[in-house]
């Protein structure tokens, strides 16, 4: 038994401290595309605060990188693993400690699931709106880490609006607390935001105290069929530059549609160029439905169906929610991309993706968080097939740089990882660049947190 | 004349040079209380990101400290020159550069005036919330540095949920953006969330692209009598429990009233101990009042009077807007304090500060940002009267230390300055403190930002 394994057994539980060659390899990525992932030394699963200083003591001393990971649902490699790494699992600190329904706020451990959250305050009126597509797997950590968003976002914001405050064990096993409970608190620097979307490479979040809010009424949603992505952005734009508030402002591509269909014969329409969906979770949705379903009609949309009640609403987002995996079942594999445009651009961002998919002979089905300009260009091939997989590559990079040339962001909420590294110095330059690194050797002299993320 | 002032000469037009000595006083100090301040060297006053470039290279090359400076509005001392400083006063900055009304996004200068860009967003239907009580003089480059509040944050959140993109002008001249102009991004680090808040301390803020709302309908206002402090923090737990979302929840205790009347003649119920103002924006505001009516009756208000129309809610409101002014012509001067307690510990904050004032023979009045938990206790008293001041002195430690006792801050939207330096490191703890260090060495290496502030 190694040292390392010697000492990190010294203060955990036999049962947290997994060495079996076929469960470090079960460990050691997420489920990003493209991404290289090493083989740990050794896979932790502390359920304490104190056996998480235990183990970032232990790796300090021992010069060990740590790999910091919630439910490995991610897609851009930011939990990895790296060859020797300990692999720090927080799945088992899964309890929700508190809920106040007059402060309005969670504290929770960072392995509870998402889902979990959301049903838990839910039964108490209250709504913890941050809602990724993987929300029934990932935990708020993984959440926290990478400070990821979801369908609501567009109404109610991403992750990082949530998190008030954070206990946080740092790199050399010291714990910290940042943040406040109260609505407001602006006492010296926002650590608390510095760590939300780090990937785990300033701390480890052992405990977090979020915000809530109350519980909105069921939504209604509209679906909106149109003939070109054009006319599709242009109503989205109408939409926000009238003021609506829609709690879900989504599109599908006809790709996707039919990948849909295939997938689940749900009959969505197969001869529109794209599918817009508007929810709104408002007192009088039907209302709302109609003034927005005016504005798809004056954009040009070929039919609009407002959904007569939230059961017919909620079919319409299970075809949303099933995109992804109906993408993949096309060709067996997919690169999830998520690049986030302007809204005003978003009519420009679909066409020159599907520009870049006719140049590369690809499959690209887009779904996109319309209202935020978030898309996700989803590309479709066989990994089997080494060109096609090599052209599905190239086109990640072009896609990437449309999105920066459009004015956007190379991530709107899966993150950096390792799958966008180089891309990240490209959005922020060398200044901005020059700065994380001096923020990272404060918080990680010896470079020990997630090492090859981000940077 | 110096080289300092030689220098900044080659690089500004000779009227962005100020070294009158009577000018010079006149920008030494903010509307803090208790707060040291030094004499500048010079007031430079910048028209563009360039000249301050050339500000910062020069204060850098001859190591001279350099103090930012909004409309020293502020109430913590964090714009407060030091002796031989370079005031570096931002209000000659003060375009609008763009307003977005799909993209729901303002690109401003750090010197335009809250309340000029609020209206010129409104006149397009659009929304800034931010609104601290000085909206009408106060820049956006002071609101971000401070990351103020206001009235409307318990529905609309603090400046800085809406500071989405910074261009910042780093200590030794250079040039960064920060951030994004869509509505999601999680490239990096949150640098741009680290700036604000940061007081001057990091870099000098040259632009700023802010989130804006659709603009919601003009607010109705209830006002709720009661004859405790105990009733009202009560009906506050109750209306926050029910899931309401006012756009405003504003208390003023009995002393703040009577100097209201004092000052306005305005009639205000002088028998009562804490008058709660509570107002909708929503589509139907007068059912909510009728709701929210309930539930402060059921709080045991003595007196529930909700306003027929717009015109008598801005009455109201003018009443909750003169209290500061009203308080300090009660013995001459005030100092402001601004402790934020979890919503639920309102009453004990309310009812521990009326001891501390028994305890030291003193008035204070308190005004609350109630609904979150937002509580500004103002000590009056005659500054030319050495032991009341002395006695104001201390019980400013006092309410300190009883909102870190109720689980609170030591500002919910102040900020440190000089002030609560001493208070902030009591709060944050040592580990904090010292990472807090170690990120002010990485932006200024030099310590020639604001010195003396938040450390």
């Amino acid at each position: 038994m190694s040292e390392l394994i010697e000492r990190l057994r010294d203060g955990l539980p036999p049962e947290a401290v997994l060495t079996d060659p076929d469960v470090l390899g079960s460990y050691a990525h997420d489920m990003a595309s493209f991404c290289e992932a090493g083989t740990p030394a050794v896979v932790v699963l502390p359920r304490t605060v104190e056996q998480v200083q235990h183990v970032m003591r232990t790796a300090t001393a021992l010069r060990v990188p740590v790999v910091p990971q919630g439910a490995r649902t991610g897609l851009s490699g930011a939990a990895n693993a790296t060859d020797g790494c300990i692999v720090l699992s927080l799945v088992k600190m899964d309890r929700i400690l508190r809920i106040d329904p007059v402060d309005r706020i969670a504290v929770v451990e960072p392995g509870v699931v998402n889902a979990h959250l959301s049903r838990a305050v839910g039964e108490l009126g209250l709504y913890y709106p941050p809602d990724p597509s993987s929300w029934e797997q990932c935990t708020i950590g993984g959440n926290i880490g990478t400070a990821s968003g979801g369908l609501c976002c567009v109404k109610y914001g991403v992750t990082a609006e949530y998190v008030l405050g954070l206990d946080v064990v740092l790199a050399d096993g010291r714990l910290m607390s940042t943040g406040r409970r109260t609505a407001k608190g602006v006492a010296g620097y926002d650590l608390t935001r510095l760590f939300v979307g780090s990937e785990g490479s300033l701390g480890i979040v052992v405990r977090a105290t979020l915000a809530l809010r109350p519980q909105p009424p069921r939504q209604l949603v509209l679906a909106a069929e149109f003939s070109s992505t054009a006319a599709a952005g242009d109503a989205v734009c109408r939409i926000m530059a009238e003021g609506h508030a829609p709690a879900l402002l989504e599109l599908m591509d006809r790709t996707t549609l039919r990948a849909v269909n295939d997938l689940t014969r749900m009959g969505l329409p197969e001869t529109t160029e794209a599918l817009l969906l508007a929810g709104f979770d408002t007192p009088d949705p039907a209302a709302d439905l109609a003034a927005v379903g005016k504005l798809c009609t004056a954009a040009g949309a070929s039919q609009v169906v407002p959904a007569e009640d939230t059961a017919e609403s909620e079919l319409l987002l299970q075809a949303r929610r099933s995109a992804l995996v109906a993408l993949e079942a096309v060709r067996g594999v997919t690169m999830i991309d998520d690049v986030c445009v302007p809204r005003s651009r978003l009519a420009d961002m679909l066409q020159g993706v599907a520009a870049i998919a006719d140049r590369h002979g690809l499959t690209i089905g887009v779904v996109a968080h319309a209202g935020d300009g978030n898309t996700h260009p989803t590309v479709c091939f066989d990994g089997r097939d080494p060109d096609e997989a090599r052209r599905a590559r190239a086109s990640f990079d072009e896609i990437m740089a449309l999105g920066l040339e459009l004015g956007g962001t190379i991530t709107g909420e899966h993150g950096v990882g390792v799958l966008k590294k180089e891309w990240m110095a490209r959005e922020l330059g060398p200044v901005a660049m020059e700065l994380h690194r001096g923020i990272k050797q404060v918080f990680d002299p010896l470079g020990l947190l997630n090492p090859g993320k981000l940077f």
